[in-house]
């Protein structure tokens, strides 16, 4: 089953909020909804969060009741503005919204219907693809991991993070099919927990060894305990290779250096935002306070307890060891070699 | 209302484990349930945790139904050894102990009842002292905090991590007392999250801003915030100023150091452990999963998870900028300094 796919007409997405206890499906017919949905953490993850965006806007030109081509296209822009205010730090939501408005652009698509059509399709493609990049992905990383390995994870970087399969967990996925045994440390990763309801939850049914830790706990396994490779995501990768990633990644990041254990952000090249020279122009969501002051709508903090809660942090590219992309593995100088993997597709 | 007391053949504790949302209050009238007491994290904080063995141990001469002081003697010793195997990572709880058996070994105390009396004046000195030592520590610590400083704290290091006031939160409460005005981040602290119960809660109580952050944001702040300080506490310190303290402590150094902010462990000397020559040799305490996979009973993993669940780590005296006891703040070389001033009382 897919995180997110197109169900005749309506958008379907597991709700990331209710796992591991449950397993709900949720249809959207209203691209509102799916921005909402996407606000809301229903859907989640960078490649995610991409995909659902451009189903959204496929489904805002099905929605909309224009007859030309010139209104379907006005009523395109309100809903991309819409679908892509509904999370600031990934970039890979506006990636996939102008991938789908380079298609809507094509004159030649001048019955709305044809338009509608290939917005779908494109859509399609997109989610396709994305598959198809985490597998590429997974394979270049997966030499990374040796046997008896421990490698220790943040966040959820899994087929749940994705249309399916992963980045950072679909490095560990390929590892594991290739037959190699190695365990997984996840990071439990608070406020939202990803790491024990949803990476645990994929790591047990791939049936990966892993063991379940608070974040606390990583630097001391990180300093004792044996860690051989640190794999994350990122929502969002500078042109310099600063990474935007799940809050906690830069803790970790410097932690493992001082350690000497290699640290790699796994991100398709539809992560990387080129436009940024440096990772400090990345806006950094803050999120509600009660997902710090309360678990499962549990409080656990005094009332009126003032939260910050920054979603994501930027850990500067001296701290990544590498980037594990659909077209290699990217190694600093990263200001050139990001470049030149987009441009070229050859691995930096 | 202190966080441990005797009662008139009473411990009377108050159960850490329910608050903030509840203020409840434990008695003990048998050695071991105390032990158990301690085990179970009705009370926490090293300083707290060898008055509550101090107590304890005078609790057992009063249970003992010995009539003669050889006969006492091995009740205590009996005692002594339960108390002590309650929990392993805190020095604290041998040192109360080792001062109470240092007491019974008067052979004076001929009389039973002599020694019971003895002894239980020793644990109510050892508590009175603990709060006049928080305080002197407070005093030394505040001249390091300044007017408009972000301080960072992780764990529970209050009043109730103490007989009264508290260590690196003591020293907060007396900076805030001063009448400087500062802000507190709190960390936290998964998985027990004393931070967002126990020291949110004190810190609401006695008046002084702060925000608390989940463990994984302190980096973000630490990194762009303007965090001038970290003050955390200590369970036990090795000869060589290596710091065993809450998990996450090393990580939350470790990226402080990375960031030039100054990082000091607030402890009393009895927290510091001259047998050991270094901080890896600290027994590091393995806590049950379920502190982990459940939060106020409720899972938040999928069954069946795996969990390491580490209570401690070890900061290597290279993260720690600074000690802050009773008799002044130590610098390094940590190896001298710290013996000497429990030598000689004098700050290194």
């Amino acid at each position: 089953m897919r995180t997110v796919y197109w169900d005749n007409g309506v958008v379907k997405l597991i709700d990331q909020r209710v796992l591991p206890h449950e397993l709900v499906l949720l249809g959207f017919d209203d691209y509102r909804a799916v921005a909402q949905a996407i606000a809301d953490m229903v859907v989640r993850g960078a490649p995610a969060i991409g995909a659902t965006a451009a189903y959204g806007l496929a489904l805002a030109a099905r929605q909309s009741a224009a007859t030309d081509r010139a209104g379907l296209l006005c009523d395109l822009d309100a809903a991309a503005a819409t679908l892509l205010a509904a999370r600031p730090t990934a970039v890979n939501l506006r990636w996939a919204l102008e991938r789908l408005q380079a298609v809507a652009a094509d004159e030649r698509l001048d019955d709305p219907d044809d338009l509608r059509a290939a917005l779908l399709a494109a859509a399609e493609r997109l989610a396709d693809e994305d598959v198809a990049v985490n597998r590429r992905m997974g394979a270049y990383g997966a030499e990374l991991i040796g046997d008896g390995m421990t490698v220790l994870h943040h966040c959820n970087t899994g087929a749940l993070a994705t249309v399916d399969y992963g980045t950072a967990l679909g490095v560990i996925r390929t590892a594991h099919e290739q037959g190699k045994r190695f365990t997984v440390l996840v990071d439990e990763t608070r406020p939202r927990l990803q790491g024990a309801r949803l990476t645990a939850w994929e790591l047990q049914q791939l049936g990966v060894d892993f063991y379940l830790i608070a974040d606390n706990a990583a630097g001391h396994f990180l300093r004792r305990g044996g860690v051989g490779l640190v794999l994350v995501g990122a929502d969002r990768i500078a042109a310099n290779g600063d990474v935007a990633n799940k809050i906690g990644t830069y803790k970790l990041a410097v932690v493992a250096r001082e350690n000497g254990v290699p640290v790699y952000s796994v991100a398709p090249t539809s992560t990387v935002d080129l436009r940024l020279a440096h990772g400090d122009d990345i806006p950094i969501e803050e999120r509600d306070a009660r997902e710090v002051t309360e678990i499962g709508g549990v409080p656990i903090a005094p009332a009126g307890t003032r939260v910050k809660n920054p979603a994501f942090d930027v850990t500067p590219q001296r701290y990544v060891t590498g980037i594990i992309t659909e077209c290699g593995i990217v190694y600093p100088p990263f200001e050139v070699n990001l470049r030149r993997i987009i441009s070229e597709g050859v691995s930096g």
